[in-house]
């Protein structure tokens, strides 16, 4: 077997797309393993992920006090700042990895860490060919990160967990205030989740604890009013008309069109244009049948900042992709996302990190797979929950300040 | 000074309006001194407040199992029922307490304890005023509860301080997602508190805690449309295009009309009426007045439903309120609400109960004192964190079962 060569450089760690409870914690795995590299000669972290590389902002972490970098495990959202940028693909236009490469080359960086949901994925393989193309050695790795939990290849991805952690234990709650009242109330819940119904789904856990919604719509197939409307009304007749129902912000129509965006009419009582969302059209739909008192409750950003309820499990496997991503590409590795590989066999839950090439996943998108969805389409199967429990589990020690969450403050000195 | 006499038999506990995080602790406090208490032969629990009693459905509090009953402690919402029942004057059609009378007399309750807010301690006056007239000998306690905070005569409600602390955490939490990406993003979050603004007002702990939103706005000053746009656009200059804004639900214009309910007219930017609240109707106005993106996040149940989060001095307070209730009643007095009489002498916060006569509390709105309000009238004064600080303090364990919520699963047994 050939030894890797050392390869000796700064490296730089971005963060991308929607942040997370946990996002955070997978930047300070990174950050510490790429501080205690001896070949990582210095350790950036880009203001805006790939904006930053962009725009030559980068943040010195060796002038961060190491204490106070452990906060970031603490911390939501992406400390170092965000994007939403998506690269052009370099065969049609490559001014902007003509200029990553130019700091690359200012700042001597050879390692490159991203961390994000797939369309940062797609980033990460576009730098890597790149790099490999013209020549300038750089180990890119992804490190996965979405509470969508769409990204194709891993068991799951970190940031998930806690969303449906603070999904599941906010429908518990929801579920015990909502039906409090000795009259007929209906509420609904919107959850995050484009394309694919994990979150939604999450809210599951909550009904199989014995307080959660009696009906949950996934946007994995395709959503009928009249069908929902029946179901509604089977629960409301059977349950002194209260009803709890969980939706993917998703659902949509079998023509495709979304729930949510759906145009006036008069045959889905939705009357005109709405803003407020999904929830709240959905909860006036069924006001308007029922006559019951309703209300719509959108999650909205809550869900995915949740760090006061995050999980343990997510928040060590979130650090630890963090690190792999490092230790891996210090070893050798370049051109891979990691990813999780886990086994629930009767309940002993055992996740290992493995590599897989940045091409293979990137524009992917995992969705539920079919037979976890009930038959009713208004639910999911235990498969579902078997698979999710394990995720949420554990309650990491969570600093706070009086009484409050204590996040860290870091200094964030540029370099120049 | 001359012995109270003992007065022997049942007992009635009822949780009425609006439910809270804490409002079980209440019940568990006074269903547990009415278990121990010797002069009490039976305890019973209202279905629904007084309508459980009305409706002659009282569950049998000693038919329980004791270690059960402790998951009161971790179950938000009134696991008993609520409602929102409001009595007639006794003067004018005294129907409803006849019937109340016919019940106390079958069952033997010569106590009644009633948890609720402002509506609540009405209907425990009417009661006992009532019981008083007609010389039945009956000791009714008043037990205080309220989001809202504005109880006449207390200095705090029990629930107040664990939707404060939920509101708190969510804003550090969501300051810190709203402001990821490095484009202009303006968020505006609504608090519940429909003429009072301290639920509103601890928005701006968050902020205190270096996380939180630039602008508080409360209904006890009357809301301007063209201040608030210069407010916003002051900090959108300054920080960047970033923005977040709490506003209490009962925000309301000069002439009293709220804000939420504000007609469409082409000067205030609001366009047709909207559905979705207060959040999504400022965003949308901010949106077109700035470009930026916008979001409208309503905390709605979630914030007091969440026990997760519960402040562990309201947890024990309200458990207090509740048992000095009945040991108070046991002792002999009856027609008065417990209170908290609270010093906060230099932080060091101390809180002890005292006894107000019913007839002085019920029916007065306690508001957030003026000069707890900024100037400029879009935030709260040090005044207001210092009072606030001392209530949120304090995490009490809280039972999981697989990582999510135990709640109380009462058998509810009902008497005959």
């Amino acid at each position: 077997m050939a030894l890797e060569k050392v390869l000796k450089g700064a490296c730089i760690i971005g963060q991308s797309g929607g942040p997370t409870a946990v996002i955070n914690a997978s930047a300070y795995g990174a950050i510490r393993a790429g501080l205690d590299a001896e070949c990582i000669t210095k350790v950036y972290g880009a203001a805006h992920g790939i904006k930053g590389v962009l725009d030559d902002k980068l943040y010195i972490m060796d002038e961060e006090d190491p204490e106070e970098l452990k906060y970031l495990l603490n911390t939501p959202s992406s400390e170092l700042g965000s994007c939403r940028y998506k690269m052009k693909d370099p065969d049609v236009d490559d001014t902007d990895y003509r200029r990553i490469l130019e700091i690359f080359k200012k700042y001597d960086v050879r390692y490159f860490f991203y961390n994000g949901g797939n369309d940062s994925m797609d980033t990460c393989n576009k730098i890597s060919k790149y790099c490999q193309k013209v020549g300038y050695a750089c180990r890119v790795m992804g490190i996965p990160k979405t509470i969508d939990n769409d990204l194709y290849g891993t068991d799951h991805c970190p940031g998930f967990a806690s969303a449906a952690k603070y999904i599941a234990t906010s429908c518990m709650e929801v579920a015990k205030d909502a039906t409090v009242y000795d009259n007929p109330q209906i509420t609904v819940v919107e959850i995050m989740g484009r394309h694919a119904g994990w979150l939604a789904g999450a809210a599951a856990l909550a009904t199989a604890f014995g307080s959660g919604p009696d009906l949950v719509y996934l946007p994995e197939v395709d959503f009928d009013l009249e069908r929902f409307y029946a179901d509604v009304d089977k629960v409301y007749k059977a349950n002194d008309g209260k009803v709890l129902i969980a939706v993917s912000e998703g659902i949509h129509y079998a023509d495709g069109r979304f729930v949510s965006e759906a145009e006036t009419s008069a045959t889905d009582g939705f009357g005109h244009a709405q803003l407020g969302g999904l929830a709240v059209k959905l909860a006036e739909a069924l006001k308007k049948r029922t006559g019951a008192k309703v209300r719509g409750i959108e999650l909205s950003l809550l869900q995915r900042c949740g760090a006061h309820l995050a999980s343990g499990t997510d928040l060590a496997e979130a650090e630890l992709a963090g690190r792999c991503a490092v230790e891996s590409a210090v070893a050798g590795k370049t051109d891979c996302m990691v990813a999780f590989k886990c086994s629930r066999n009767g309940g002993a839950y055992r996740c290992e990190t493995e590599l897989l090439p940045l091409s293979e996943v990137a524009n992917y998108e995992k969705k539920v797979p079919l037979e976890w969805i009930n038959a009713a389409h208004n639910g999911v199967t235990q498969d579902f929950i078997d698979y999710a429990l394990p995720l949420i589990q554990g309650a990491p020690e969570r600093p706070t300040e009086m009484s409050l969450p204590r996040y860290a403050k870091l200094k964030k000195v540029l370099a120049k």
